[in-house]
């Protein structure tokens, strides 16, 4: 194992630490409990988002806190939920008095946490909603996941919300806008290679030469099928067969396309990627009005790829396209 | 060799026509031969920005097109440089009447062949000036390179460059500008893996399990030495040593901290790699007042890092600051 870190142990606290230092102006992260939050919240008045997971997945969701996305992030150790206190700090210091939006991707750790801090901030008084991102079409239960795995939708899904909490709406309308992005949001990914979760010190799964997993999950869980290695072109076409055939459409649907890559797969690949999966959606009749190419949702070091299609409607393409300054996303401001 | 690709031949085309498809609103792909250009120009009375390298490091140059930044970039095939054709075609089409700025960094293919690009230019009767980029610490002549190798400065000087350029400077003034900022940006980096060339097939050179490459260049020249893996802190201190001796400065300049990683490097260790680089520049009496954290200039998917640090003056404040819009550096638009 080659990796830039001084210990296991203390990753994802000197990650946090580099984070505030570069982001100081956008983040201020506080230690034991391990969270990030915005530098100028808890903004008043305006629903608090909140989300978090196992680190190694940057910059989700570290990345996404600032105007126009998140107020508070908590990172677990890697590919490992955060604990409940994490989410309950984070939800106390976030909170601006109108209520706190728990953003869960469905795994089973995740999920019973989220639910545990969201008892515990009730507690308090503070009004909670949670929504759980259940979006990749790969398989039904997974490794740590009942149902579907929680994968690329999530970022967007904190994109959008981030937008509309800022414009004021209520709670239960930001968290029901999120659940309409989740219900119409759908990935899928492979992988080239494994990745090497720092304080295990092998690779998660071993993926010999011209093999990749279809389907893999974004901690390296077990896919569809274990295949050889086909052009990027058929690749593509079989990550968007089954998006396309499960996401509800009609011709003349406008979609939001994301192409993820899953941190070890150069940004040129990326586009050869993009290229053919616009043309498929094109294909079935799909407009691709909005995307995002890059690495957004990954999974250490590992190479592959994940495409997300979100069907969208005028409320999610104006949050989407609305000002959002974040370490890792930003436009308009 | 694993890639996401079609084949090595197509590789660079299809990436064209991906980021074209995904950025139609902000750059224009052309081909035979290949270059992108702003989809707005050329912008009439304004110094045009052009630069190009062999693709593999993106998202330099072609995410760098757009308003603040770059008007034209030439993509050769992978490590390759382009050839003075791309280079003319793309001048000639990014110009809009106040000359041609070229940004070429220092390897003996590339500023031959902008040097030629620059005549053929001129014969037109376009105004040309040319900057090379020569900010590398690690060695002095390298493979491919007379002199030190053209790195991450290149990254911050088309940014400066890109604002100063809007604000309406003279071409021999954005020129000078980019001059004094590659005098002012010293840049050195480590490799943890390799990377394979698509067309090559095999690994461009072998790292053993637990070695480093210490001073790699961007297309996996050798360093300064091969040596044993340390801890992330050791490294960003043997990185940083060279680039403090060697910039000149003194107590209370301001800079700006630029980490870079080369592909495979997550995000989360470009952060505990920025934490310590920060603390070094402070300890020195150095005042880091901008950053970059991320992959803006890589190679392919080799794991390591770069830093780069720029000592900055009130104009290169300013037009870092200045609004920019590109498929990979975003702000204020």
């Amino acid at each position: 194992m080659k990796k830039l870190i001084n210990s296991p142990e203390n990753l994802v606290v000197e990650a946090l630490h580099g984070m505030e230092a570069a982001h100081g102006d956008l983040v201020k992260a506080h230690f034991e409990p391990n969270y990030l939050v915005r530098a100028d919240g808890p903004v008043k008045n305006k629903v608090a988002l909140l989300s978090g997971g196992g680190s190694g997945h940057e910059p989700m969701h570290g990345g996404f806190v600032g105007k126009g996305m998140l107020d508070a992030a908590c990172p677990g150790a890697v590919f490992t939920s955060p604990t409940p206190d994490q989410m309950y700090e984070a939800g106390k210091a976030a909170n601006g008095g109108k209520g706190v939006l728990l953003i869960v991707k469905n795994y089973t750790g995740d999920v019973m946490n989220f639910e545990l801090a969201s008892d515990l901030l009730k507690a308090d008084g503070i009004d909670v909603e949670s929504v759980i991102i259940d979006d990749d079409v790969a398989v039904k239960d997974s490794t740590w996941t009942a149902g579907r795995r929680g994968v690329g939708t999530t970022v967007i899904a904190e994109k959008i919300c981030g937008g509309a909490a800022e414009d004021g709406l209520s709670l239960k309308d930001v968290a029901n806008l999120c659940r309409k992005v989740n219900a119409q949001g759908r990935s899928m990914g492979l992988a080239l290679t494994s990745c090497t979760v720092p304080h295990v010190g092998k690779p998660t799964f071993e993926l010999p030469e011209g093999e990749i997993e279809m389907g893999v999950g974004i901690h390296g869980e077990p896919g569809r099928t274990r295949m050889k290695l086909k052009s990027a072109d058929e690749l593509t076409a079989m990550l968007m067969e089954p998006i396309i055939s499960d996401i509800p459409y009609k011709s003349g649907d406008e979609v939001l396309l994301f192409v993820n890559g899953l941190g070890g797969t150069p940004l040129l690949e990326l586009y050869v990627i993009y290229r053919k999966a616009a043309e498929i959606a094109q294909a079935h009749g799909l407009k691709v009005v909005r995307n995002l190419v890059g690495s957004y949702i990954t999974s250490l070091e590992m190479a592959g790829t994940s495409i997300t299609m979100l069907k969208l409607d005028h409320d999610m393409k104006k949050y989407w396209d609305a000002p959002v300054k974040t370490p890792a996303l930003r436009w308009g401001l």
